[in-house]
């Protein structure tokens, strides 16, 4: 007998159809002798419904308002599928995140889990109880409803298997699991059986959106298995794992991921002198705007170069931003390009093989494809292409490392 | 200064324009230099809307989780209400039933109030916050979230008034006060600037369906202010007090309540002897029929006849079960009417006046009107007639006791 939680988000109890569909699902694993906890989002579009409710009042909401009016999305939820539950005749008790006491800061809109509560949710689950949770909801020390902010139900989730010890936490969702990479851009893609929280981590951030980036996180820190898989059909999804815990061959490299939602500045012919980064990118920062990849070269001529990526609808300004400084930096230009793509090789394996970026840049030649910057880390090999070629590139790495799906 | 409860129904916040509103006329009072505490229900129709999704799911939903869902839709409305007084730039702060711990009882969906701590609010009050409450909601001694049953919003407000001993309870609803008789029905009926709380239950009960009867039953026990106002319109309302403060030259009689609800079922010829209305009326409350007027007349001939009235749609199901009876009780017939009409006299002023009851039934009389059934108590003295007199008979009762409005 396992002690699991499920989270279920909104598309999954989008309608009352779905929300009887989970609770058949649920009833039957409660069949098989599992305990459950299942976490719920709102049904898809409440929370959209609540925000406009609350745009038409005001235009800068009351922050604390905001989390009592839209917690009420997923409360509705829990008490429609603990009905459901009941109604297969699978004895359910829903609560709140308050009323399960799931702890958090006082950060309005984005509170942080502090602590839970697990003796109530124990209570219930020794007494044959299934326990159904608002995901995206607590409470601060004072009483006050707080949220997570969007997407926090996967947080959710991982917090309570963290704090139940869960043997397993189960992220229902409509993808079936992990790809190597993007199947609408590289139709071998193929669905991973398992995936480390690093691994993950870089397929997330790179738009893999499948899981919130802090669940992950969340996860990797109290390593809680995590697995993601369909509401819809069935099959046993990627389980995400740690490191140390996968005992099979790991491959070389796990998945490809990929972006073109970036556009690249470059300030050319700065006096070679410590301080120019900080010089350029302090002002960049100060103007609220997020910077992804930063590359510098070491320079010849005294000058150096720096070029940078930001999303790209606050490419201009960061233009205007670096245009004020390139005076006082003495730079000789400022180039920008909104037409590139990043192209990432992620996968713990490659930290003990060397050659993993000459393949990558082998291969990529080959396809006559022309490298603009390159970044690594540990687990991941980053290239900023012309976005022509991102689905080439895709599809060349994809072969490359031996990622193809073989049917 | 004084601490003022406003409660404010669904129809008064159906919109985010009747909201904001709401919020002008709190704002209003508060700039008079008034402590408010301000009670509302969901938003028209939001409540029936969530009944109908766990109607989707169960006829029969589970009552702690209907519970949960419902009181969702009080949850939305403070949030907005609250957003909206701080727009106006007046500092305010919402709460469930569970965050100001009104404790109730466990009976779901129908939970009587038990405590209410008053201290949050009292430290808001004290900072100067308006204190937007959920009606018509509250939380068990375990946590669990309760509700008072429909309408009981003006229960809420009604029982925080008391906690707090506010100075006056205000409920704002679509009329603009109590009434003498139904202005629909009498045309000259006149708005009442005061009614006592034993007058407005006697009213209530009738059919004057302005309040909650269980509200105010509650402000008459905690002597609690009550008035009666308009959202929609200006105006002072009628303020329903406690006999004793009322300095006025009480009027014979206050009101005209009339209903024609009601079916009338009539056991003759029974042998009487004692606990024959008890061997008729206990099968009636077994089946879960609740009846209204009982009379039973001292018989002259050894038999007696006992008539009662039911709700017209338990007509059939009562006579089924007086049929049963019938051979056991040796009664000669059982007739039925469900073409009747009761109406009422109410009024403090006629405990110490002697002949009311006899100029009523003159005045009916005089108009040719039959009485079938009389019952009377210190407050009101109730016949009832074929349900065709009835304008007939209110008009002629509302003329009669001078309660034409003198326009």
């Amino acid at each position: 007998m396992s002690l699991i939680v499920q989270k279920y988000g909104g598309t999954s109890v989008g309608t009352i159809e779905r929300i009887r569909a989970v609770a058949h699902k649920v009833a039957a694993a409660r069949t098989r002798g599992d305990d459950l906890v299942v976490v719920v989002s709102a049904m898809s579009g409440e929370t959209n419904r609540l925000i406009a409710l609350a745009n038409q009042i005001s235009e800068m909401p009351s922050p604390r308002e905001l989390d009592v009016l839209v917690s009420t999305g997923e409360q509705v939820t829990i008490a429609l599928l603990a009905m459901a539950l009941e109604e297969l005749g699978c004895e359910a008790r829903s609560y709140t995140g308050s009323q399960i006491r799931i702890l958090t800061d006082s950060a309005h809109t984005k509170a942080r889990i502090e602590a839970i509560d697990v003796e109530r949710m124990r209570a219930d689950l020794a007494a044959g109880r299934v326990v159904v949770v608002a995901g995206f909801q607590g409470v601060d020390g004072e009483g006050n409803i707080t949220t997570l902010g969007r997407g926090g139900s996967d947080t959710t989730g991982v917090a309570l298997a963290a704090a139940l010890n869960a043997d397993e936490c189960q992220i229902y969702t409509d993808v079936d699991g992990i790809y190597t990479t993007d199947p609408r851009v590289v139709s071998s893609a193929r669905r991973l059986d398992r995936i480390t929280f690093e691994e993950m981590l870089e397929m997330a951030s790179q738009g893999s959106k499948v899981l919130q980036i802090r669940a992950v996180e969340f996860a990797g820190k109290y390593q809680v298995p995590l697995r993601v898989l369909s509401s819809f059909t069935e099959g046993n999804g990627t389980l995400i794992t740690l490191d140390d815990e996968d005992d099979m061959e790991k491959p070389l490299v796990s998945g490809i991921a990929f972006n073109r939602d970036e556009a690249k500045l470059t300030v050319l012919g700065v006096p070679d002198v410590p301080g120019v980064a900080y010089r350029i990118l302090g002002p960049i920062s100060e103007a609220n705007i997020e910077v992804d990849v930063i590359v510098q070269n070491v320079a010849q001529d005294g000058t150096t170069s720096l070029t940078f990526t930001v999303h790209r609808n606050e490419m201009k300004k960061a233009l205007r931003v670096l245009e004020g400084l390139q005076e006082s930096l003495g730079a000789t230009s400022i180039t920008t390009d909104d037409r590139i793509a990043k192209l990432s090789l992620v996968g713990v394996g490659m930290r003990s093989h060397a050659g993993v970026a000459a393949r990558m840049f082998r291969a990529l030649a080959e396809h006559n494809i022309n490298i603009q910057m390159i970044t690594t880390s540990e687990i991941k090999i980053t290239v900023v292409v012309d976005e022509k070629y991102l689905e080439l590139g895709a599809r060349a790495l994809h072969t490359e490392f031996e990622l193809d799906a073989t049917v």
